[in-house]
C-alpha cells in the first residue's frame, strides 16, 4: 500500500467518453483505438504504481547527497527505477519519431506525466524536462547538435537541464551575468553561476545536457541580449566539461530532486538558435515545462485525495447527525460528516475537471504540432492558467486533504504532509504564479485585444447549450464575470500602466474557474442518460462545483474591477514594519 | 537579524488608539496607563525579539530527542531561554494574583502570546498551556490540589500538559479507553495511552503536571462517562509516577515542541471536578487553548509579513510598468509590482484587523472574569471563529509571503518555509477547524436561536455608523450575507440534521470576515483626521480589505445556502477511487 494507485478508470473515461480521442480527427490520432488507449494507460499506470510509488517516502527521507568531488547521489532505488523506465519504453511514447521516439500523441504522454507526478514527483523531475529540452534543440539547434544530442536524450541514455536562473536575478532574466565568449571554432566558453538547476548533477545517466542562458560579448543590455547554449557535462571527446555542481539546496520538499548550484568555468558550449534570441528559444522549453507543472498540481491533488478518501472511509469517529449507516456501532466513518464530504468533493471538483482540461489542452498541442494555428493560440492562452491555477489548486487540495487526517495529517508517517511540502514548489518554479497571471493578462489577453479570450468564451458558451440548468446558469454567470473583468481591466489599462498587474491574478483565477466548469459541462454530457454509480458521482461532483465553487467568480470580478489605485497608493516605505 | 522583531508600534496603536484600554471601565484596567502599557509591551517585545527569536531556526533544525530512558532533550538554548523567561516574570504577568501571578489584565498576556508565537512557536508550546491548565485546576480542583500545583505552575517552576487524545479517537472523546481505578485513598490508578501530548516530557522543569481524561469503572458510555484527573510526573513524595514518554512524533514542523506518546501504567492521579464531568472541566482548558491557537495564526502572519516585506523592499528585480522610482537603475524593487503589493496587503489586511479582534476579545475575557455575562457570551461566540479563521488565514498568509521570495521561499535558509510548516498545525490541533465551525453553527448559533449572533451583528452595525462609505457599504453587504446565511442554515436545520454541518464552514468564514472588517472600521475611526504615513497606510489597508476581501461574502453565503442535499447525495462507496 503506497497510498496511491493510477486512476486509470478516470483517465480512460476522460480520454474515451469526454474527449473522444479515438474519434478525433487530429492527425496521428488514427492510431488510437480503445484497446490501444487502454493498454497504454494501464501499462503506464502499472509502472508508476509498482515501480515509482514505493520510492516516494524514501526520496523524501533521504534526499540527495553531494560528495566532495561534486558528484551527486540520488535516493536509494532511483537508479534502478530509472533503468526500468528506459527499459519500459514509456518515456519515449510521445517523443518525436524522427529521433527515436514512438511518435504517439502528446495526450498520452500527458497521462504519464500525471501518473509519474503522483507516484514520485522527486523522481519525475529528472525525465520531466526531456520533452521541453528536446523540442528546444530540435527547433533551434544545428543539424549536428540535433543528431548528436536529441536521440540520446529522447532514449533516456542522457538527461538534460534548463540552466536559466541566477542568484541575483530570478524572473528578471535581463539582469543575467553569465557570459559566453566565442572561441573561433564555433564553440563558446561559458562562465558564470546558475542556481535552482533541477537535476544539474546526479547519478542516473553518464551525461547531462545543459541548456544554458548566457550573454555574448557586446550583447545588448537586458533580455534582448541573452542567448541560449548547449553545454554537456561530458564533451564529445569523452572529457569532462568545465562545469559542475557547487552545492545542492536544502528545500521544504521535493527532496528526491537534486536542486543544484551550477558553476560554469569556461565550459564549452554551442549556440542554440540565433545570437541574442535566447529568450524565444527558452520559451519553447518553458511552455512545455509550465504545462508539466500544472499537471503536477493535478497529480498532487489526486494523490492526496486518494489517501484522504481511504482514511475517511476507514476511520470511525463521531456519529452522523442524520441517518446512521450502522446504528449499533460506537462510531461512524468520517464520511457521515458533511464537512468532511465538502473537503473531499472540493478536491474532486478541481481534480476531475482539471484532468479533463489538461488532456483537452494536450489534444490542442497535438493539433498545433500539425499546423492548427487556432489550437496553438488556445494553448498559449491556457498555458499560464494551467500552470498557475493548477498549482494553486493542487497545493490547496493537498492542504485540504491533510485536514481530513486530523493530527495524523501533520505526522510524517501518514505520507500526506509530504504531498503538501512537495506541492508547494509548483506555485513558484517555471515562473511564479504571479508572473503567469501577468503573462495571461498582458501577452495573452491585452496584446491581441481579447480575440483569443473571446474565442475561448464562445467555445465554453457552445458547450453550455446542452448542459443542465443547475450547471449552465452559474457557468453563464461566471463566464459573464470573466468577460466583464477582462473588459474592465483592458479599459483601466488604457490610462493606468499598473492595471494589468493589479487585476491579473484574479483574472487568471476567473479563467481557471470557468475552464474547469467548462470541462464539467463536457463530463456531465458524457454521462448523460447513464444512472450507474460512476455517472451519479460525476453529477454530484459537478453540482458541487456549480454550487460551491463557481460563486467565487463574483468576488474575483470585484477584485479585478478594484484596479490598481489603492494598491499603488501605499507609500513604499510604509511596507516595512517599524518596531 | 532574525527576520522578526516585536511589532510594538502596531500593538500600542491597537491597545491605546483603537481599543482604548487605558480609558476602559473593565475592572482591573484602572492599573493601565499609557506609560505602563508601553513599558510592558516593549519589555515583552524585547524579550521575545532578543531571547526567543534566535532559537527559532535551531529549534526547527534540531527538534527534540527522546533517549532510551524515556527522557527528552529540547533544542539547544531552550533550557536557558526558559530560565530567562521565569527570571523575567513576563510569564506571570496576567496570571491569577491569588496564586502568585501579577494579576494584570489578560489583554496584556495576549500580546505576549502573539510575540512568543512569532518569535519561536516551538518554544511557546511549553508555557502556552499554563493559562488553560491553571484555570482548570483553579475552577475544578480541591483546595489541596490548587495549593499544591497552581502556584508552582504559575511561577513556571513546573509545566503542565493536556492529555486528551488517544490513537483511535481524536475529536471523538467518547471513544476514549484510558481508565482510572479508585484506590480507596482518594487517589486513582490511571492506565492507558495518549498521543499528541505537547510537552509530555522535556528537560525544562523538574516536574510536569498532566491533566488526563480517563474513565471511571462503571462510567456511562460515550462522552458522558469521562472524568478529568491530575497526574504529576513526580509525586509529592518525590518518587516518579508510573507514566512516561514512549515516543515522540516526527512532524511537518513545530519541531521544537516535543509531541509525545504518553503511557500511563497505573499512574497515580486525583480527580479534578466531579466524576463523569471531565468534558466540562476540559472545555475550560480548551477554550483558552483555542484562543491561543488563533493568536498563533496572527503571529505566523505577522512574522511571515515582516520577512516578505523586507525581502520585497531590498530585492531588485523587474521594472515598474508605471512610474519608476529610479529610472537609472537596472531594476526596481519588488514593491513596484502591483501583484506583489497585493500579496503583502492581503496579509496586512488580515493580520492588523485580526490583532485588533483578538485583543478586543481578550478585553471581553477580562470583563467576563469580573462577571459580565454578555461579554462571556461574545467570547464563546467568537472563540471558534478566532481559532479557525485565525489559523486558516495565518497559514494562508505564510504561504502568500513565501510566494514573495520566489524560489528562495522554498529553500530552508530563508526561514519563511519554516513558518508555513509550523503554521499548518494550527488548523488541526485543539479541535480541527471543521469542528470549530460546527461548534459555532451548532452550539453558539443554533442553540440560543441566534441571539448572540444578533447582538454581534448589532455591535458591528453600530460601529459602521461612523465609517466612510467605501468601508461601510461593503461591510453592510457582508453583514447582510452573514445574517442571510445564518437564517438559511437555521431554516434548513429544521428539517435536515446535516444542514449545520454542511453550512458551518462557510458560515464560520463569513463571521471571520465580518469580524475583521468590523475591526477595520474601528481602526479607520482611530486614525480619523490624521494624515501621517502611519494613518495613510491604515486607510490603504482598510480599503484593500473592503475592495478585495469583503466581496468573498457573496460566495460564502451561496455555499451556506447550497445546504446538505448534494453533499449527502454522494454514495459512500463512490468516494474511493477504483483503479
Amino acid at each position: 500500500m503506497t497510498g496511491w494507485s493510477a486512476p486509470t478508470r478516470e483517465t480512460l473515461f476522460v480520454l474515451n467518453d469526454v474527449l473522444g480521442v479515438t474519434r478525433s480527427e487530429i492527425p496521428g490520432y488514427d492510431m488510437l483505438d480503445e484497446d490501444t488507449v487502454q493498454a497504454v494507460v494501464e501499462g503506464m499506470g502499472r509502472f508508476c504504481t509498482e515501480v515509482l510509488a514505493p520510492l516516494n517516502p524514501v526520496a523524501d527521507a533521504q534526499g540527495c547527497t553531494r560528495h566532495g568531488d561534486g558528484s551527486v547521489t540520488t535516493p536509494d532505488g532511483f537508479r534502478q527505477a530509472y533503468a526500468q523506465l528506459i527499459e519500459s519504453g514509456w518515456n519515449t511514447l510521445a517523443a518525436d519519431a524522427r529521433y527515436g521516439g514512438q511518435g504517439m500523441p502528446h495526450v498520452l504522454g500527458t497521462v504519464f506525466e500525471e501518473y509519474m507526478n503522483s507516484a514520485c514527483p522527486g523522481f519525475m523531475m529528472y525525465p520531466g524536462i526531456v520533452n521541453g529540452a528536446t523540442s528546444t534543440i530540435i527547433s533551434a539547434g544545428s543539424d549536428h547538435l540535433k543528431d548528436t544530442y536529441v536521440p540520446k536524450v529522447i532514449s533516456g541514455e542522457w538527461l538534460a537541464t534548463m540552466a536559466l536562473t541566477e542568484g541575483h536575478a530570478g524572473t528578471d532574466l535581463g539582469l543575467m551575468r553569465t557570459k559566453a565568449d566565442p572561441r573561433g571554432d564555433g564553440s563558446y566558453a561559458i562562465t558564470g553561476e546558475k542556481i535552482f538547476i533541477s537535476g544539474g548533477e546526479h547519478d542516473l545517466t553518464e551525461n547531462i545536457v545543459h541548456l544554458v542562458l548566457a550573454r555574448l560579448p557586446d550583447a545588448p543590455a537586458g533580455s534582448r541580449g541573452i542567448s541560449l547554449f548547449l553545454a554537456p557535462k561530458v564533451l564529445p571527446d569523452g572529457t569532462r566539461n568545465a562545469l559542475g555542481c557547487a552545492a545542492i539546496e536544502h528545500k521544504m520538499g521535493l527532496n528526491g530532486s537534486a536542486t543544484c548550484v551550477m558553476t560554469f568555468d569556461g565550459a564549452t558550449g554551442w549556440l542554440l538558435g540565433e545570437p541574442n534570441a535566447g529568450l524565444a528559444a527558452m520559451f519553447i522549453m518553458m511552455n512545455a515545462a509550465r504545462l508539466g507543472v500544472g499537471v503536477q498540481g493535478l497529480a498532487n491533488a489526486e494523490h492526496a485525495y486518494q489517501r484522504a478518501s481511504a482514511y475517511a472511509s476507514e476511520r470511525k469517529q463521531g456519529r452522523a447527525m442524520g441517518q446512521r449507516p450502522d446504528p449499533a456501532a460506537a462510531a461512524d466513518s468520517l464520511l457521515v460528516h458533511p464537512d468532511v464530504r465538502r473537503l473531499l468533493l472540493d478536491v474532486r471538483a478541481f481534480a476531475e475537471g482539471f484532468r479533463a482540461l489538461v488532456l483537452w489542452t494536450a489534444m490542442q498541442i497535438d493539433a498545433a504540432h500539425h499546423g492548427d494555428e487556432e489550437a496553438d493560440a488556445l494553448v498559449s492562452f491556457l498555458t499560464p492558467v494551467i500552470k498557475a491555477f493548477g498549482t494553486d489548486q493542487g497545493f490547496a487540495s493537498a492542504v485540504a486533504m491533510q485536514q481530513v487526517f486530523g493530527g495524523h495529517g501533520y505526522v510524517k508517517e501518514w505520507g500526506v504532509e509530504q504531498i503538501v511540502r512537495d506541492a508547494r514548489i509548483g506555485m513558484i518554479y517555471e515562473g511564479a504564479n504571479g508572473v503567469q497571471a501577468l503573462d495571461l493578462a498582458g501577452r495573452k489577453l491585452a496584446k491581441d485585444g481579447g480575440k483569443v479570450a473571446m474565442r475561448f468564451a464562445a467555445m465554453v458558451e457552445a458547450d453550455l447549450a446542452d448542459a443542465p440548468g443547475w450547471l449552465a446558469t452559474p457557468m453563464r454567470a461566471a463566464l459573464a464575470d470573466s468577460t466583464a473583468a477582462a473588459q474592465a481591466m483592458l479599459a483601466q489599462a488604457a490610462s493606468d500602466p499598473d492595471a494589468l498587474g493589479a487585476g491579473s491574478y484574479a483574472f487568471m483565477e476567473l479563467i481557471g474557474l470557468v475552464s474547469v466548469g467548462w470541462m464539467w459541462a463536457k463530463i456531465v454530457q458524457a454521462v448523460d442518460g447513464r444512472d450507474d454509480g460512476f455517472a451519479q458521482a460525476k453529477r454530484v461532483v459537478a453540482r458541487h462545483f456549480a454550487e460551491r465553487r463557481l460563486p467565487d467568480s463574483m468576488a474575483l470580478r470585484c477584485r479585478v474591477e478594484a484596479g490598481a489605485a489603492n494598491l499603488m497608493a501605499m507609500p513604499a516605505d510604509m511596507f516595512l514594519r517599524e518596531a
